[in-house]
């Protein structure tokens, strides 16, 4: 990935995605003078625009196009290119069913909704590029493009295609892999089930079948069907590329669309750019956000990133769509700035009045400009203005928590050994004990250098591979803290249980391995005695699941009190080399984290921030300065002493304490001063 | 719809489906002594005979129908003739498997139940034609036969199909709608997400897709599929009419048939006639039976109607099916009775030993005639013998409550802002408020003339046309009192959001528009300040959603003290013209609404009937007399002062008070002297 | 079914399935070795090896079985050789498509999972005959085998199949059943709905339906599957007979797989084999389980049967796999033996690293000797040994409880009265409800001669043939006591209500036929007013149903307190010839049962055996000594006077009390002197 300047320069960009396809041509110009308002600087345009550019197959209908970044243009508004392939168009299916994505059951997807054709069809792909080298002939020179933004969400709705041309890729795609069938049934295990191949042919995809499929197949099936959509991605840069010198782009959904490994992408893009949607349903969905902008800026390896799309209010396609009330755009928005966005951008400029998102709100709602959420756009875009400095900082952490696809991926399958261990649940409550500690996350891979980490936290690491493990020992070797959640290290790369048993490959790093999973009944709970010195013993609330441990070196700090493993250990620690490794066996809340988490960071030498409930500080580290983010989420107002600076969005000088009212946001500008993460030692 | 004599003369109609092919010859003649006995005087029949009938293509066996036609005529019992069209015989799938329904996920629809072949098929089409044409020819001149029965409950258990022959017929269907692709494109919003069309065959049906289809393609869907089924019915009716002169009807599912729009239906019928079942697990189901009732007089626009089908006891299809107790057939059946119905037949006359229904309740039990349910159709019987003065009679409202069929299908779409908003709920909610103050109710179409009534409440009108709007509007300015729900006045008859907004047409009545939704999260409440004179404030709970209003004019008589609209306008009162129009902005409770009503009444000038609870009083008016009907569904006897006359069941004179005991009913006829309905002023 | 000597000769047969085709070579010899040091004696090989046997369709390799046998065999191991035609390998389905499972939606079941194809397919069915006589030809007179075992599980994990080769087998099968289409229409009462045939080869399966299907058609077509199943068995088992004369078997899933007949399959083995699992959510499992050991002995006549799987300790497909804890193993082994299982066998031999069962529990974990589970494993090994003397021993019951699989089948279908009427429940209710009491039961078909019980309990009995009840009505009037429980004696063997309404057939037995049903609502509960004698009343919970039953001479002796039956009989005792019959016509738990089954033991001179609160004691009878087992399932030592004799396990003489600590089990060897099952009087 490489980006030699940022789209919109020294800007923090700003704007949304424009579809004036949907509006007669006096609106645009209503549409220009309103952006001009709001300071908006960037808008996506062409996303769903297929069947308006390629009016049947190899004819072109430009004019509208060139008409509209013209008017752009002319306005001081940049472009991001949109190919519109995530939406062929109705003649596109009719000329080419064969193209159409089947799913698992057999159920063929029509047209008439949204959603790409089966990414492995040849025909889709050709169609793709065709489509993606005539914009980038056409528009490669026009200088309101700045960005090219490739497709849309990649994996959504739906990633997985069932379809005959995904049969014939899958086998292309396992020879690749393989190189030979013995090589395969070995990966796969068929012995297991007589499931035994003697023929390429005989590969099949996971369809339907009488009881659970060969879960090997299972995981090769969701690493192929990524390599696919990537695989579009890349034929349609390479295509543009091949005429354009603009940076590309597609929209990831961070931590919303399992099915693409985000690491494997970012590699592909010059500038990462997200999408995200608070879940409305989730109490704390501003931990959600800062989980999801973590995530993005930790794929895109900390360089500043584009939020893509986001709501100024209520999305359309939760069961129940909450609107966000007065500063909470504003809030989300700079929470996004906080951990390294440099563009918040919308899903959309101007509602929809019909389809099926004309409930989504945007930046111009149905009520027009005589209504709360436009007001709060334009306040918004002047915000942006005066954080301009902030743009090309970057964010540093000292903790790191792991986070692996196909781990995910493997897990998710079938018949594990309960239903209640859920591996977004454990990364989230342990992501949102280091969030309330006020402590700034990367997430990174396990395979990755780990040495500028002082924590690294494996809340989920389900599939882990046998070098991967090691990396993980050596980082505790060389005084690292490590701590790893239960039913970790379980299953090699092709989800064979490890040579030595459960967590074998962390025996060394834990001082332990699991002789037996105990996970507990529904609602059952159970208590740890948390004993970390022999000091007074504190029970901390547990459930779900219980392991069967064979010590082997590690120290007990923490006994079950009930449930299958009572009296036997629950949480260990143990010294190996110049660092540690805590074990935790249970499901621990993200309160009853708390005693658990303050040992873990005394040994990692980190600590926590101190800040008040629902307070979130980053700080982004520029060239001359930092560039500290405070967020009030809570209903009270607070004092921060975050040091003397400048606060850039009041434009007011700071000397000591920082008053942050509720609700609201401040961008304290100070010396660059900090040598570790969040103010460590 | 016309109707010169109601098919049994002066008499109420009493009877039900009558399947003798299930029987031996020896059981009819008993079957029809016990019809006497019971005062039976109309049964339905051949409604599942077809493969009896046509025993192959073009081969017909009458001999037996011959023969039970006659029977019953020497009997003294009319015949309503069914055509059997709802269920064609084997031979006819098995000769054109390709009218058979397809779902939306493509699974064909086999035979081996019930449920008619594709409405769209014209091989359906014809052999349907054939049938009822020469079931007219032979039986129109029987003197048994004195009513037609096309098919059985159109659109039960499917309406929907999207078999081939669908495609084909969608397409001509929406040539005909909309003229050109131009107008198609324009009224679905096709520029959304990319959906346009250039040639009509490559619009389809709204099959399985990977994310919600195009809702105003979904809409025009729900219509033509509606519109199948009646082309269907009409169809057969005038094959029929070639023939005979008889009145014609189909049996509807009022208010359990949401596929079907009733007012387009009754249109094509010679008299109404109604399926009703009570839903077992609705502890307060003699309020939907009422509405049912009320809807069905309503779509036959005030004429008589017929009970086609309803239970001496349990159904069999429900979770739970719950037998009636005893008096509880008497009491659905003169509710029905009450609100307009002149006839009252059951589903079935004897229980079927074999198959699906075998154990749904029927006039003559398994366990045969020494058992409480015959005793209480022997009852029955001989109850509507009493009040064949009824006959004929006509029921009057002041009150009406809007029903638009395809508002519910375009409400009933996916991605709506919250789940827990639905329209069946809230018709519901208010229609029981009405029923509990005693007031009569009528449905109306939105389009319709108004100004018979003096309270119009709309509790659901998600779909509102602009001039329907208008129609409202003028309603109000004329003197009328209109109340509206919230998640009214959204979409035009394309479900596009309105020009200027949510509720932009009622703007002028309602005095206000909605800025935006502000839905409550599941099980989150709120609580309303009910201030509708600045007089001592009364708090209302409510639920599920809140508006942003923004007032143009309209009173705030209701204010939220909790919620996202903390503060803000709940519930207003706009005067406008000679009128009133109230705007209600969250979900209130059956209790919770009866302040409110109790002013929306003082509007109205309408008055309470101050009846005990569970007691409902309906009048029917006739050309000389008034018939009270009064039903007591409590567990207390009640007083009633209903005026003097004679109570017809027990035959008595009444002078001053009634008393109607606990679970009975009366019917007190009195003098002509009431100016409007329910004796209101 | 017939069996000269049992596979391991005079010992308990202990080893479990055995898959050496997941492990290389050298892995062999570390099993032989360890199954030596367990004391392992019968392992099942090859029962998912058809793709290493036969490589292509023809090509065989048995090279590596030909190894493993006689490596097996020198060590003194016996083999259970497994007939792998329940996974064709991958070459089978790419040559026969044809002969995949097709679901009721027509969805094709592909390759990958496990699985048979389908049952009905010509081309399966020749391939499972080819192998099995391969098998049979070159192993039949290897010494290591003692058994042979077709299959695996029939009817899992599907047993219903609607291919098109079903189809043309469906109307062959129909054909042979009933000879004419005019039987089949009366039997199927396809006047009802317009079902009639005219031709067989319009005859199809209970596909997809508009509505529910014929039931009568459904409850052939489970006739229809199980049947199908049982010829593939057959096919083999003949196959194999044609060169062998080891005994034959299959193993069945006794109470867990309702699609199969069991007593029907029972009658073509040689010896009855069963797969046992706890259900992890059930909190008392072990009650299920000697529920499933009962029935499995029932099937066998009483005869000594195979344990063949049971699980060492966690499942792995059920959503909460919970471990066994110490002892538990050697509790549920011992109480399978304790009710006539003569081995105890286990899936399986080593955990499986790879495939969709690694989680599965087997007798060498994951985490190797150095465990807990290889520890009991060992340990059993030995018991079993010690266990010897039991080999051939009969278990003899005082109580049955009625059985039928076509009436599950039947009761299983849409449109019951209630959905909270369960078969499963009822009969387990009363099934623990006896086993509280001591008693031990068999489960009997109604057709059976029932002279050997003094009691005959019936609780969910919904299909009952004419001639079956009058067997139930004969046992009565000869002495029996007979307890009847609500919804049975409804419909006859074509699912038709029997003439003369609900109950009618057994009316004479029990003084009453049902006039109507009344169920009671979700979470509706009432009581019984329980007076047997005219004492002082107990008040006894109930809930789900009642009855409106219509009393013929039977002695009411529990009336409703509430609920639609309030006032009416809720429980009944009729003295009928020399015995007598009880009806309970509503659902009562296990602790309302007792007071009720305290009357019903007393009629049928049983006398409960007053055993501490989950203690179990089962006496089975050898030639020359009664063996007791006693279970001590509770967390409490008991001491239990079971007479004078040996203890086996710990090799100790028993004078006076036994002691049985809390989660053990003790093997009394004593006289034989018992006349009685439980000791009777």
């Amino acid at each position: 990935m490489s980006l030699s300047s940022w789209p919109t320069g020294s800007a923090i960009s700003f704007g949304g995605d424009y579809n004036p396809e949907q509006w007669s041509r006096d609106v645009w110009d209503e549409d220009v003078a309103l952006m001009r308002q709001a300071g908006v600087n960037l808008v996506s345009v062409g996303i769903f625009s297929w069947g308006m550019l390629e009016v049947s197959e190899g004819v072109f209908d430009f004019a509208w196009l060139d008409e509209l970044l013209d008017l752009l243009h002319a306005n001081g508004i940049a472009v991001d290119l949109g190919t519109p392939t995530a939406s062929p168009p109705a003649w596109f299916f009719a000329q080419y069913p064969q193209a159409r994505v089947v799913a698992k059951d057999g159920t063929v997807q029509g047209f008439g909704s949204r959603g790409m054709a089966s990414p492995s069809s040849p025909e889709y792909r050709a169609a793709a590029v065709r489509i993606a080298t005539e914009l980038a002939q056409r528009y490669a020179q026009h200088p309101a493009v700045v960005l090219w933004h490739v497709h849309n969400e990649y994996g959504a709705p739906v990633g997985e295609d069932f379809s005959p041309a995904a049969v014939t890729a899958f086998r292309v795609w396992l020879q690749a892999r393989y190189g030979s069938l013995d090589e395969l049934n070995a990966a796969w295990g068929t012995a297991f089930w007589g499931q035994r191949y003697t023929r390429w042919e005989h590969v099949g995809l996971p369809h339907a079948t009488p009881s659970v499929a060969n879960p090997a197949q299972r995981l090769d099936f969701a690493r192929f069907s990524d390599h696919q959509l990537r695989a579009c991605y890349i034929a349609e840069r390479d295509a543009i590329r091949a005429h354009a010198t603009q940076p590309i782009t597609t929209n990831f959904m961070a931590n919303e669309c399992p099915g693409t490994d985000l690491f494997a992408w970012a590699r592909e893009v010059d500038v990462v750019a997200n999408d995200h949607y608070l879940t409305a349903a989730d109490p704390r969905g501003h931990v959600g956000l800062a989980l999801a902008a973590d995530l993005t800026r930790s794929v895109a390896g900390g360089a500043p990133w584009l939020l893509m799309e986001h709501s100024t209010s209520a999305v359309n396609w939760q069961p129940r769509n909450v609107a966000k009330r007065a500063g909470e755009m504003a809030r989300n928005s700079l929470s996004h700035l906080a951990r390294g966005a440099d563009g918040i951008l919308f899903f959309q400029w101007r509602a929809s009045r019909s389809g099926a998102e004309k409930f989504h709100s945007a930046m111009l709602p149905h009520a027009g400009t005589d209504s709360r959420v436009w007001r709060e756009v334009v306040e918004l875009g002047h915000s942006l203005q005066r954080l301009a400095p902030v743009q090309g900082s970057r964010v540093h952490a000292d903790v790191a928590i792991l986070w692996d696809a196909e781990s995910f991926w493997a897990q998710d399958l079938e018949w594990r050994p309960s239903v209640d261990v859920q591996h977004r649940e454990r990364v989230r409550a342990y992501y949102e004990r280091l969030w309330r500690d006020g402590l700034t996350i990367d997430f990174v891979q396990p395979s990755q250098d780990l040495s500028g980490y002082r924590l690294v936290v494996a809340p989920a690491s389900y599939l882990l591979r046998v070098q991967d493990a090691a990396n993980l020992t050596a980082f505790v070797a060389d005084g690292g803290t490590l701590l790893v959640s239960f039913f970790s290290g379980i299953v090699d790369e092709h989800d064979a249980v490890h040579q030595g048993g459960f967590l074998a490959p962390l025996r060394e790093a834990l001082g332990l391995t699991v002789e037996e999973f105990l996970p507990l009944r529904a609602g059952e709970t159970a208590r740890v005695s948390w004993t970390p010195d022999g000091a007074q013993a504190q029970e901390l609330p547990a459930d779900v699941w219980q392991d069967d441990i064979a010590l082997d070196g590690a120290q007990v700090v923490g006994t079950y009190l009930d449930g299958p493993a009572a009296g036997r250990p629950a949480i260990t620690r143990n010294a190996h080399g110049a660092g540690s490794a805590w074990y935790v066996s249970t499901r621990l809340d993200i309160d009853a984290l708390a005693p658990v988490m303050e040992r873990v960071y005394a040994d990692a030498r980190l600590a926590p921030a101190g800040l008040p409930f629902d307070v979130e500080v980053v700080t982004r580290r520029g060239a001359d300065a930092d560039f500290v983010v405070a967020i009030n989420h809570s209903a009270e107002d607070v004092d921060l002493a975050l040091g003397d600076g400048q606060e850039l969005l009041g434009a007011a000088p700071v000397s000591g304490t920082l008053v942050v009212p509720a609700g609201s946001v401040a961008v304290l500008r100070t010396d660059a001063r900090r040598v570790g993460g969040d103010g460590q030692p």
